[in-house]
């Protein structure tokens, strides 16, 4: 932070590939097209990075994405135009903020001029008016004089405000020779201290007051890099821990303070019990999306509360503004109290299994699942009963990946080759409803091609199995795809089909040891079975959705 | 036209889908999701009607873009949020002018009020924000009592202007019960006889000046429904025909009058050398890309120019304003004049074939398969030598579909399948380069769902061919896919793989005659080999794309 950092640049492609490996960016998913062939064939060239390519745009956008959540910083570079292919997965980023950059090549500046006909190109609107909706900054590096600065902003932003940013380049300007002057890296926004120390005081009181006070943590907490500091916090304090479930795994699921995922109604009764239960509530980081809420029925009592997150403070119900995020964690963490008496924590569930020979559930599947996990596994769940079966796996610290709040279907397939080309030594497994498979499925050829092995475990329930419930008709079925010939088709990979708890638990152990291609498990499951997490769900949404 | 109907609607969906159905919409193409779930009963419940599933928003786009293209009016019905996934299928119809009723379900009124964090938002914009900047008309129906109006607006907007427009539906609002007033439809709009006189006889000026008039038709010509009215009066007066590349096959290609598809240096010669020494070219519902000028290599002489399409009219460099396509058309066709005299038509090509052993090239590929094409074929042809190898083609009327212009990635297996929806006595031939079919080939999927038969020419010439000799890299290999063994995948359907000419004449007839199910022919083809029109392409778009 505030490093001055010498550069050796001489392009405005050249120095962008730099910023963005100052920041830990090694690879960029993407896709070639002509307007932007240039800056592909530099990143080829460039030995410390490596072009990622995806069958399509929006696939390459949820690979950056993941990637960004693990590494802090994810790049996708895309032609003009038919690039907007993208647009859901970046909408998923930045509502989930996920820090990526958007690269996108551009018709040569002044190359419209005479006919604004370009193949690609959308008559009177351009791609930034589609992107700048769902991006926190722009900048079209039309001109090389001041692409540095351009960039130097963008990424600032990205990095400030961990969301997607757009970077345009036109392809006349990819090349253009530029001579940078050394650029500071990005500095921490100010605080007053009067205003934090008037906001800690408040917070101290609070405390002071309280018996039973409780951390519910939210994924900012993972984006800003807080969650050490705020661990520590709650061990010094003796302050149990729920995430929600954005938030999943911001702290190790084994932690002796940790009470679980948070979610209202539809959270584990003796969670929402042990949650709704204390007399202080720090929600930090948290949204407070209706996912993340359990459909709103989270129960946080407003004058009890301190709700921090990037855009806002409010505690006891009063706001207190120009404190960001971080400088409040960090005098948080330095607030010197007493130490809370030991809570009674709910019982752990058993983690033990025992297979037998009737059809699997899904219930069952993670039971099985969680006997075999080990820290070095991270879990990236689909939406649907993928996600909702997983909340209760206990994992280790930083093992989750979903979009759980976005909630777009097909992120777990390429979400998994993102995470562990961004993770090469942690062991993905994505889990996966057959709804959202079909959608992104086959994006296991980047698999193949980057000989990477995640274990993808398919729930197969024959269709949107979430909405069944919801309102049934036959648009909630879908084909029945025989799966396991998806290897054959892609050249690569491994597959089998189960549908008892036997044969599953047969299969999982040895696929998690094998290494080397993906595995695809295809889990046989009933129309109508549903976790229990789902089962809550379902009850809280029907109405909901009915009404 | 300006016929009042009568209609017995009940709710606002309902009355939606009787606007629908009065324009000839009979499948709505689409992804359920909560929040519009109740609209799709509605769909599945309507006996008039069939919701088609498709496996992903995007390719229901294109499924409805081909569908609109057919029959004048196509509809998609997606969920909120994550139906932004259709972005760019909506973005390529709002560019080559494809009238696409875009429904989209939404919160209920009211729902975002307490809190704005609901799944599938992004905070701070909105859907129409983004689709407003490709659709022509939008409404958001949250009031009953001015739905009707607003559906009559944008449905109106749709088919006046033939591009896309956006309707949402607040899922409360779905079932909202509504007293729908006897409805206008449609009303031509108006046009100033005087302006229209004077243009007419500007171009009739132009005309006696004329030894060897042409007529360049493109895209809109098929839109407006003035293709009959237009080939008309080129018999009338003997006037040659070329098309646009988008425009491809507005007239029988069998006609005596038909030049070729006249793309600049990129068509054949014989068809540019005879369209450039015209001495008169009526340029009617053309747009001019790069795409269909050749990269503006096209040699039209504006001071022997009419220039007509839906948003303008241009007469020997003087534009005339307010005079609509139809008008204009209109007034043209009853223009009475005199013959011209029989001009010297380029010698056609010869349509035998005579298959040897040797390794199959594209150029023999479509030789081939053009000895064996019927009045009753369609031939949906997706980007890169799929494309630019089909120009020549002799091809019946409104038997060419293709995205030529916008030109993304991915069409042709659902614009296929959307197109034997619309048109189901017509038997459908996609054909597709290797990288389009990875990024939509699956959808093959619906294929096998709706018992539909297309037969898909696979082009594999492993990779982005098009961009090889633009500038080549390891991005633009992709993996080589077995191919083949997707009809196990989808369990449905045939497939073949062929390298030789004698194994593609040997299997494209049986293949075409026989009806049921799905038949992918796989066609090896070399990396470096290129239809006679794509080696024009690449001596043109190599310079500019390298400047």
């Amino acid at each position: 932070m505030g490093k001055i950092s010498s550069l050796i640049s001489s392009t405005v492609g050249k120095y962008l590939l730099d910023r963005l490996q100052q920041h830990g960016v090694q690879h960029i998913f993407g896709l070639p097209g002509d307007y932007v062939l240039r800056l592909d064939k530099m990143i080829e060239e460039e030995p410390s990075f490596q072009f990622i390519n995806a069958t399509r745009e929006n696939t390459a956008g949820y690979m950056a994405d993941a990637y960004a959540r693990i590494r802090g910083l994810g790049a996708v570079c895309i032609t003009y135009g038919v690039g907007i292919n993208i647009t859901n997965a970046i909408s998923q980023a930045y509502v989930e903020s996920s820090p990526v950059v958007l690269i996108s090549g551009a018709p040569a500046t002044g190359e419209s001029r005479n006919s604004p006909y370009l193949h690609h190109l959308i008559p009177d609107t351009t791609q930034l008016e589609i992107f700048k909706h769902i991006t926190v900054d722009q900048a079209i590096l039309s001109d090389p004089e001041t692409a540095q600065q351009e960039i130097d902003r963008v990424l600032e932003s990205c990095l400030r405000y961990k969301k997607p940013v757009y970077l345009e380049l036109p392809r006349n300007i990819i090349a253009a020779e530029i001579s940078p002057t050394p650029s500071k890296l990005l500095t921490e926004s100010s605080c007053d201290p009067k205003k934090l120390a008037r906001a800690l005081q408040r917070v101290r009181t609070l405390l002071q007051h309280s018996k039973r006070p409780i951390l519910w943590i939210g994924h900012e907490v993972q984006r800003f890099g807080l969650a050490s500091r705020l661990i520590d916090f709650a061990e010094q304090h003796r302050i149990p821990i729920a995430t929600t479930l954005l938030g999943k795994t911001i702290v190790n699921e084994h932690h002796p303070l940790f009470i679980g995922v948070y979610q209202g109604k539809i959270s584990r009764p003796e969670v929402s019990q042990f949650v709704e239960n204390s007399d202080c509530f720090l929600v930090i980081g948290a949204i407070l999306s209706d996912m993340d809420t359990g459909m709103f029925t989270a129960q946080i009592k407003d004058d009890k509360s301190v709700l921090a997150n990037a855009d806002r403070l409010i505690i006891a119900g009063e706001e207190y503004s120009e404190i960001p995020l971080t400088s409040f964690l960090e005098a948080l963490s330095e607030l010197s109290m007493q130490k809370f008496e030991e809570p009674k924590f709910p019982k752990k569930r058993s983690e033990s299994f025992s297979a037998n020979r009737k059809p699997i559930t899904v219930g069952r599947m993670f039971e099985c699942l969680q006997t075999y996990l080990k820290p070095e596994h991270m879990v990236v769940a689909d939406i649907g009963d993928a996600l909702f079966g997983s909340v209760d796996l206990m994992l280790s610290q930083n093992s989750f990946l979903a979009c759980s709040y976005f909630g777009s279907l097909g992120f777990a397939v390429p979400g998994a080759i993102g995470a562990q080309i961004a993770s090469p030594k942690r062991r993905i497994i994505a889990i996966v409803g057959d709804g959202a498979f079909q959608m992104t499925g086959t994006e296991l050829s980047t698999a193949v091609r980057y000989h990477l092995d995640p274990v993808i475990i398919l729930l197969n329930n024959r269709g949107y199995g979430t909405e069944r419930p919801l309102l049934e008709g036959h648009y909630n079925d879908i084909v029945n795809w025989n799966y396991t010939e998806l290897p054959k088709l892609l050249g690569g990979g491994n597959s089998i089909r189960v549908s008892t708890e036997e044969e599953f638990a047969k299969v999982i152990k040895p696929t998690l040891e094998k290494r080397g291609s993906f595995t695809l498990i295809e889990v046989e499951i009933g129309k109508q079975d549903f976790s229990p997490t789902m089962q809550r769900f379902i009850k809280v949404a029907t109405k909901k959705i009915r009404d």
